[in-house]
């Protein structure tokens, strides 16, 4: 049904000719299509209209010809329909006027009905799915329970989290509950993103790495779990937790389709951690896309030598950076295309 | 010679009762002794006056007992002396108003007399071996050439020093002129500290974790391995790298006497992966502090039977951080002194 479905087979773990390539936050502001859009439209209004949300998402793809599309969202979408109040500052990043810090807090928390919430996200997909017309497949994804709650309690990005780190250790039942109602409407979430026509999802854990492995066990892995266990049989799931190389083994058992791993890991460390038989994506460091292309081909099909050609998805090891020039960006899907010659 | 030489056994390798124990900026922002200091001296007079910096070094060892004292000093000491401008901004942090950025930027960059330069910091060595009478063992410490590099570049702290890994990936020939500078200028300040008293040095690599494996090589341990080489028939030298998991199997060969780990580096993996060895030091999440003392004493007594009494240093994976309870940060030092009794 999807005519270039490598990538789709690259998750299922079978023999390709050459691995798949996608990059984290390819939908963004490297590209001047982006930047167009950007100056038009606010952060909010370009995520809640399917019409920018669909565009945003197609536009690499014109580009590049990546082998799977990520729609253009933000995973603070999910504390949003949450009832938790999320603005978007220029030149800031996130910002929640009014975090969560007692037990008192999360009375306001409610689990929404994700149709009358985040509609507007099936919207987009429809509307995307419609414009890729089954060229390549098309991603959903969530932030993880532990990342959401991260912003929910620090109320803006942070270098160390911690207040959220705080407020799990000195009030972890509040804590637990807050994780729970998290879970809850994500899981409902990515299951809608589903039934509008998702071919797989991605759950980020961007601070998963800030915890102790048991910490990481209690306050975010236990929520991933229950997350891969309710999508599993619907649909391919990818793990991504940056940081999160201690935790790899414990992934790799979750039913997860495949993880993504950070360039602080290398590819026989990913494979070993991981226990050699899951599909690994990443895990280029996306600064590197500052060296010449010349020199960024070079360290690509060094990558897939290392990683191996299958059981591997070709990526960064996280987003885009949004000064990366237009010709190193193409570089790094060239030379994954190319990769066949070698 | 030091009548509490538990720390510098643990350093040599031998049996011990039980493991030493200090915390990472221990001389610091928790402590109410601390902060009086601070409300009337700004940052750099603190670090220039010996009488303040040997004051603030052994404040921490008066109220709770640790088994070392580490110098009150910055690792910014060395780019100001080396002729770049460094501001330490309330509220902020340090501010590099001229930032590295070009080849040409390093022609104002000198490999200074550290005498001349940074005799205060040795003034401030011999003040400190006073007050503690050779109780214990004075720590002295520098920042890996990398993590100084990162702030030279960037001119700040931050999430992701994005400007100085631009800088290595596009000027490579550039950044390994200023990291010799750098790391010339380290080995003879920690000679010179050597010369003054200290019995054994620590070097901070706080920023290694950001670079993969191939660039940490290339941009961060070839430098420290020359600081461990200058160093290491003098002094006992602990490497310790947040979030460099990676290297500890090179580190654990470079001639260091030990190594510090963060908390994301359980001590199994920890042990595993520098070879079984060598002395390993760490690796309490700072923000576990908060959790409830008799919580913290039981995790202290976890952590030291995973890690093992012997060829082991309690401390923290990363600095206390300002907002510990003082009750809390006793519970710690305590937990490790009740050891034996377990």
């Amino acid at each position: 049904m999807i005519k270039n479905d490598l990538f789709l087979r690259a998750l299922k773990g079978e023999t390709v000719d050459r691995p798949p390539v996608w990059m984290m936050r390819q939908a963004g502001r490297y590209l001047p299509e982006f930047q167009e859009i950007k100056i038009k439209y606010d952060f909010f209004t370009r995520c809640q209209t399917p019409e920018l949300a669909s565009e945003i998402t197609v536009q690499p793809i014109r580009r590049y010809g990546m082998d799977a599309a990520i729609l253009f969202s933000d995973i603070l979408v999910i504390p949003q329909a949450m009832n938790i109040d999320v603005e978007m500052k220029p030149n800031f990043g996130p910002y929640l006027p009014n975090p969560i810090r007692t037990a008192k807090d999360l009375d306001r928390v409610i689990v929404p009905d994700v149709q009358d919430t985040l509609g507007y996200v099936m919207d987009a997909i429809h509307m995307t799915k419609e414009k890729l017309k089954d060229e390549i497949p098309l991603i959903g994804f969530a932030g993880s329970p532990w990342t959401i709650l991260c912003y929910c309690v620090q109320g803006q990005g942070s270098k160390n989290f911690d207040l959220a780190k705080a407020f799990c250790f000195t009030q972890p039942k509040a804590a637990h509950e807050l994780l729970q109602k998290i879970t809850d409407t994500t899981i409902a979430y990515l299951k809608a993103k589903v039934k509008a026509g998702v071919n797989a999802v991605q759950v980020f854990d961007s601070w998963g790495g800030m915890l102790s492995p048991t910490d990481y066990q209690e306050f975010s892995f236990q929520y991933i779990q229950q997350i891969v266990d309710a999508l599993k049989e619907e649909i391919p799931v990818i793990v991504f937790g940056k940081g999160c190389w201690f935790a790899l083994g414990e992934m790799a058992k979750s039913g997860a389709a495949a993880l993504g791993v950070d360039w602080t890991c290398s590819a026989r460390n990913a494979r070993y951690l991981s226990g050699g038989k899951i599909t690994l994506q990443g895990n280029f460091d996306p600064s590197r896309l500052l060296s010449p292309p010349s020199e960024i081909k070079k360290m690509v099909h060094q990558m897939i030598n290392e990683f191996g050609k299958d059981q591997y998805i070709v990526n960064l090891g996280h987003g885009i950076l949004p000064n990366i020039p237009l010709e190193n960006a193409g570089a790094f899907v060239e030379a994954v295309k190319e990769y066949k010659q070698y």
